[in-house]
């Protein structure tokens, strides 16, 4: 069943894996006359990119992209985008060796279950490589939606046991947006991120990995946005977020804190502020009944530690006997929860850009 | 923007509003051929009929059900199942007076700011009557998922800081259902139960409301369920479990503990168990990468407190007034979580089987 | 796999057999706001209904609606909008006889290969009596696009043999509108209106079946309508008319006299007209390269005769033994080309509606 | 909107301009271990290569394809394939004379009404060359079908008023398919053949244009495929003839022939033939009520003559003022029927594909 596109409007739809010559991504639904450039694209690419520090994949992915259509004399003309970029640096030999191993709480096991076939170089359709494209067409949601005062941000709110003091949270999103910008774990933090850096490094020692949290804000959304009742804007946003690779959970506001709650401390009680109603409090996240509310988006996002660790595991083979899993060459991320940021926020504005094309449609 | 239905093979599309004259759904790629009875769904829907307990609406839904079309002989035709409910026991009289007043963190505020008009009665199209639908569909979806051995459970895990004994879980399948089903709560454990009994009585005295979590599980899957990239089987719940009213989060398999784990703690190790690959653990919730790996799904599901609630809330009427909200003849859940069980029960019974019906698909 | 919805926008999903208690169709994604009435919706389903002529079923369908959910003080709310209709007059007795036979050019023998199950009262699902709702739908999808001065005329332009004359097209809108109003056939044109009375008498003495011809016009269109490459208004238009029963043919513009014809008398000729650039010929029907022009829509679409003629007909039975099919208690149109109008104007409607709201989204 | 997409099950989608760097489609949703080489698209591509005749465009279009995704060891994984074609000898200067004029029923007027910009270096979007590419995706689901016996056959039926004969159809396929492969024009029937080609040449020198009309025939499909109500495989099928650049009109079986016809000799009568149930006529050309009958496909499509003539035409330039539009260095196909054909057979098996994966799902 076809299942690599998502939106309906500004619709991408991914291909590619991890080893094959290229991966691409096709944006259709992509409004024309909008300025765009391969540098815009590229600089959203670089939040993500891996290689700079000890906890990221040694993988260097330069992603200089290619775009093959959609674009004249500079601007979009309404014709599907299509965006390539080549893999290069691949090193599937490592790969050889572990082919015939299920790999504990990794894709190939159940990839196999359901087409009976794997491509096991670097995890193939699997592979977290895939996001590149998210934030590639997410550059483009996001530049649309900035015109509609949209903006997003997504940032570590927790690695392993170390969460961020929550009055950071009580910063202004563009001060919250630099001091992430800053971070090379989109820390807001620095207290928090030192230690946090602290525990990576304890965690690369141990050849180990480690899960992880992250929380998406976004400017003052446009109340409205969303369609009830299967297609409410936390509906699609989870969606979005759960098809991200390792995310395991989310939480839309307070999320499991408002069902400990009362009604009484967790409604929102709406309030008049420069002759503009808004709530007093954002428990809701930004949406109620799955229509934004005007206030800021708030949502937290859970990520598992990485399946690939560098230190040796029981599993079975193919043929059911068991066999140790000993990864050589390892080049892998120890928390995928940092390098998900760039591809949360990618994911959010594509969703949110879609909810903005849907509302904004005929009136009489 | 049409967003009333949800499903691709077998499809749902509902309509109706709470004190409309009635409410209804139609079950779109059920297969042909399929024995059915009003019977059997009027069955599944008593589980969420309110009226019977102190926490929960005293307006009596007896929801009989009426069967329009898709059925001949007693049989599915392939054609659409049309099912109506009429709308009895209303009292629109009470939502008159509060009809000018935004009311705190419930859906008549973004409805206005969507579609400039907004049926107040009862909730209009945003009630959770609109769940009954779902609970009526999900029922067939049940029955046709039996016969390929997934049966599914929904059961109170925690309402307010009360929670379920974790050892619950250690019980198969079959005893936690019948335990489950004596409960008026939904809730296996006798003990955590009558807590929870307790606690409701005291926020019903104190007109509040109360938010809990749901976990849903399921017999063993069978594996290669989901579709990668976008409709991962993951995704798909999310969306449908966020589309319920009051829902704000979810954890597959360890979700939010996972984050703070590490890896070697947290991969499920692959075994061999009469003759079949299984995993030792399920800390993965019977999802790899977005597919069933064959172990029972294990999902947790957030709900907030009812956003209304007896007790007076300061608020603004339309004209942006200070006002305060009262509700008279109140006549809502006090915590919406119990009766959501059946509902998180009906939206996974229809997300599996169209994975289902997705897999099962040609083959060379 | 389901099939009973159209529209993306503006998404109609109807239900119901012919001789089951009642079809209806939900509304998806109406615009909110709009004021609506029972009565208007009633006034367009007159046009279709049978009863009246010697050439159509004189079955009875009054056809009264019941609105069960979407309006809410005479105006619509966005939510779906419900539209019931019972069905009265039905006597499924006569099709006890015919039960297991093979009916020539009918649906039952694909409908038993597809289902292996079929409802054979009144062709049960696959009856014409479906597209009441159609046109129940269309005619909310017509007071929409009247707003933007986009009006449809569907007539007929041949019955067997006999057809209108070509001068009658060079009348503008208006008054073609009025003449196909007072035609019990749809045919604006009275000299061929009256010779295909005599034809249409004739073959009901004959027991026989004729078929016929439509043509589609509009007032001159927005230009700009209609999604390329797959999604252009010619496909969209050709996909909801061949979803007509007994539907077999479509011209746009010249069609297949365009195929004969050469490049230099076919094409249209762009002229300055009241400082508004239009073509001199109307050739391509008002669409070029899927999008709308801006000058009128012009379509030609072909009905096959009536499968069921009262005639005797060998066949066979579901045993493969060879029988004769004879109809009791006759109750069909012997050309269902006429009472296919007002089901044309509907589907066009819709498809325009859903390509307006395509084209009426973001814009910077 | 997005809208570059086609199919369900088997889904492609489709971007690049004429001249732009490349053009490619991305198949989602082919069945995993298929095996799958460049070699056996390329194939099918040199079938509506230009270049070789007189009467067809003179750019060289190799199209030597790349597949960059979805192959593993020879084998399709599931995973999308996406086939990528660059585009060499270009030619964008000749389009920068007649940048600034509407041409004649072309796509560049309705473009740029649509989207206020239009990429005019060789038609950009609007090319034919868009469809090489339906052709790279059309040859994988006919590799498919050929596994249930399902092959198809596009040929000329007409060209201007030059039509075959008719006795040509009562060949069978096989002969058909071989007598039809060996002709440049597609062309079963060598009389007419001949008659076709004086006829083009005359064209060619007359500087003109000049439409035709394709015939598709199959072997004999599986009964039960095609979705009713609203995606009837004759819907679906015109929807995907009509998305085909210059194709205005088509017929199923008898189509604007069975409306001048009786009932009693359009029906198709069943028979018992090798103990199979066929019908004796196919007028209905293989489907009834919108689902496959099990007897060959049978449909006739029309295509207007090509918009781009050598011969100069008055028109208007951006500004309305009246020019002439005059083609230096002419690279179109006089006839774009012909090389409509690979198209048209491309398309049918991609939505038969889709109904086959669509029909060969749960059953119980």
């Amino acid at each position: 069943m076809a299942s690599n596109s998502f939106g309906k409007f500004f619709k991408i739809t991914t291909f590619g894996e991890s080893h094959g010559k290229a991966i691409g991504v096709i944006i259709d639904g992509c409004i024309p006359n909008l300025p765009l450039s391969k540098k815009e694209i590229e600089k959203e690419l670089e939040k993500r990119s891996p290689g700079k520090n000890f906890f990221s994949s040694s993988r260097k992915e330069e992603d200089k992209i290619e775009i093959l259509s959609g674009i004249f004399k500079g601007k979009t003309t309404g014709a599907p985008i299509a965006i390539l970029i080549e893999n290069k640096d691949k090193d599937s030999a490592s790969y050889e060796k572990i082919k015939d191993l299920y790999r504990p709480s990794h894709a190939n096991f159940t990839y196999l279950q359901k087409y009976g076939i794997f491509d096991y170089r670097g995890g193939g359709r699997a592979s977290a490589r895939e996001t590149v494209l998210r934030v590639a067409a997410g550059a483009i949601a996001k530049k649309i939606l900035k015109k509609y005062n949209i903006e997003l941000l997504a940032f570590i709110h927790s690695i392993g046991d170390i969460e961020i003091e929550n009055k950071i949270l009580d910063l202004e999103f563009k001060k919250l947006f630099n001091l992430t910008k800053k971070s090379p774990l989109f820390c807001p933090d620095k207290t928090s991120q030192n230690k946090m850096l602290s525990l990576l490094k304890k965690i690369k020692e141990e050849k180990d990995s480690i899960g992880g949290s992250i929380r998406l804000i976004s400017t003052p959304l446009i109340p409205g946005l969303g369609d009830p009742i299967y297609e409410k804007l936390s509906s699609e946003l989870a969606k979005a977020f759960l098809s991200i690779p390792g995310c395991i959970g989310l939480e839309v506001g307070r999320g499991f804190m408002a069902s400990r709650s009362r009604g009484s401390e967790n409604n929102d009680r709406f309030e008049l502020k420069n002759n503009k109603v808004i709530t007093k409090t954002n428990n809701s996240g930004g949406i109620l009944a799955g229509i934004s509310t005007g206030m800021p988006l708030d949502i937290k996002i859970a990520f598992k530690p990485t399946s690939t660790i560098e230190k040796p595991q029981e599993t079975l083979n193919f043929k059911n006997e068991q066999k140790i899993l000993k990864i050589d060459n390892f080049r892998h991320d120890i928390c995928i929860a940092i390098r998900a940021c760039p591809v949360v926020e990618a994911m959010a504005a594509i969703v949110l850009l879609n909810a903005l094309m849907s509302q904004k449609t005929l009136k009489i």
